[in-house]
């Protein structure tokens, strides 16, 4: 099996690397060549074109794209077109909305060209030595593909989920659980730091990974954190987001599902980027309008 | 070693039979001698009153209590206390709110008996095989059982957290970030089965709990229960909550938390056992008032 790699970042190398480890032939490709030379290094055939990425295959192409979610999948799909032949399958393993997804496997359905969307969890230590992969799109590509989600996942960790844009739909969801998981352990610690007593933070998240009932990866990882920094003093409280906590959330108003958690956790994190909140200026205002309540004066 | 245990509730049945399984001699009490009989018939000496219980002892005293938290706690150590001696031990390993170990332990230091707090998760399941012990108070009693913590635990299951009250004040936390955890999980879930796709939840189950983020007890668990269910539809969607998810959001606003995650899992148990909420009929009955908007009228 042959697979073309089109994106070496973080998780796209890591892939790469995984699936040269189990014996499967990779061409890799990046924007960037000096992300193919390191691939190079690593004793992995690379390009620098799409072009010739798409020439180093004598039979069906199979071409995985690790890129940034949005329009850079349509550009590369778009350059990739005049390239294929009819049977060909490509793969998208990114963070990919599963609308753009769908669209995507019909629009490519209409010229023969196989569409898969993978789900890809289990962050960059997984792409390397056994991935977790939620499946959806063309099954017969799936099952064409099996022998290479069976090499690169751990044991029972890939699944084909079901029709186009599933396998986006559920990591999509995955990410929502993953900020609700998340704020919980937050808020947990942060009372924990507050209070009276004297805790050992890694300690503490040490026996919390073995035998309770909220073990789990993310409590081994906190477990890391500590270790590294026992009370996060090099680390700022500031949460970035992705898109998927907000695709999550946006679906959930769709569905008129009542994702208090997932909306709460979400808010957090833009909580977390604006230590001086409009919303809280609005607030302190009031107070002092209504009530004399001091407000605090801006520096400088 | 010999250990005196009180309560032999599924938590206390199963750590019984867990330290006999590890050569730790157990004396069982319970106020029901139905389950005295049962843990007889497993060839565990049982006995009918506390009394003969602390006589059964010929050197230091070790009673571990399993009852529910509140004043039966009180209640036991009160018709413990004119039995005990002088350096024997008392261990209460049920879900006692942490201010209640910290008092209790003051009041048996006067005469004299040790006390120590243990958080205990996992489960029947861990209690059975593999319990996660969080531990506070008499850190020399600590040490003393320590060999009994090594071996009814799971590998690194069981740490000294500190001082009196600190196991069952970690053992709040842990409980509330399960039901945040358990929040995130549910709402996920409810998307996906309100969605478009048709997705089988225990082969979802099963690939995130294999390399994924969310990896982890919670998730293993969801499979069985998709398992057994794969819709669910032998359950009721009623959450019972036995306390120590409120006691950590009071621990929350006492220390002013912004624990939001935690507030709204509380909530949706709360929402959970009302499904006709006043708070719910004073909307309806508002939008009425206010735009003409129907309202649905109770039956008969």
């Amino acid at each position: 099996m042959k697979i073309g790699m089109i994106g070496l970042g973080k998780m796209g190398h890591n892939l790469a690397l995984n699936m040269k480890d189990n014996g499967i032939d990779v061409v890799a490709y990046s924007r960037s060549p000096e992300k193919v030379d390191m691939m190079k290094e690593e004793g992995i055939q690379g390009v620098y074109t799409i072009d010739e990425l798409c020439e180093s295959f004598e039979e069906q192409r199979v071409i995985w794209l690790m890129v940034p979610a949005g329009e850079i999948v349509d550009n590369v799909i778009s350059q990739l077109e005049g390239n294929l032949s009819k049977g060909d399958i490509i793969i998208d393993g990114g963070n990919s909305h599963y609308r753009d997804s769908i669209r995507r496997y019909e629009k490519l359905a209409k010229i023969g060209v196989r569409f898969i969307d993978i789900g890809t969890s289990g962050g960059m230590e997984g792409a390397r030595s056994g991935a977790c992969m939620m499946i959806g799109g063309d099954d017969e590509a799936f099952e064409k593909l099996e022998e290479v989600f069976w090499k690169i996942c751990v044991r029972n960790g890939y699944s084909y989920i079901g029709r186009s844009g599933s396998g986006h739909y559920v990591k999509m969801i995955h990410n929502g659980i993953e900020y609700g998981m998340l704020q919980a352990i937050g808020e947990g610690f942060e009372i924990i730091q507050k209070s009276d007593f004297d805790i050992d933070f890694e300690d503490l998240s040490k026996v919390w990974s073995h035998g309770s009932v909220i073990r789990g990866w993310l409590m081994e990882l906190c477990r890391r954190a500590f270790e590294k920094d026992p009370c996060l003093e090099g680390v700022r409280g500031v949460i970035d987001s992705s898109g998927e906590g907000l695709w999550t959330l946006e679906e959930a108003l769709r569905l008129q599902v009542p994702a208090s958690v997932m909306a709460q956790s979400l808010f957090a994190r833009y909580y977390s980027k604006d230590a001086d909140s409009f919303s809280a200026k609005v607030i302190a205002s009031l107070r002092n309008e209504f009530g004399g309540h001091s407000v605090t004066k801006r520096q400088g």
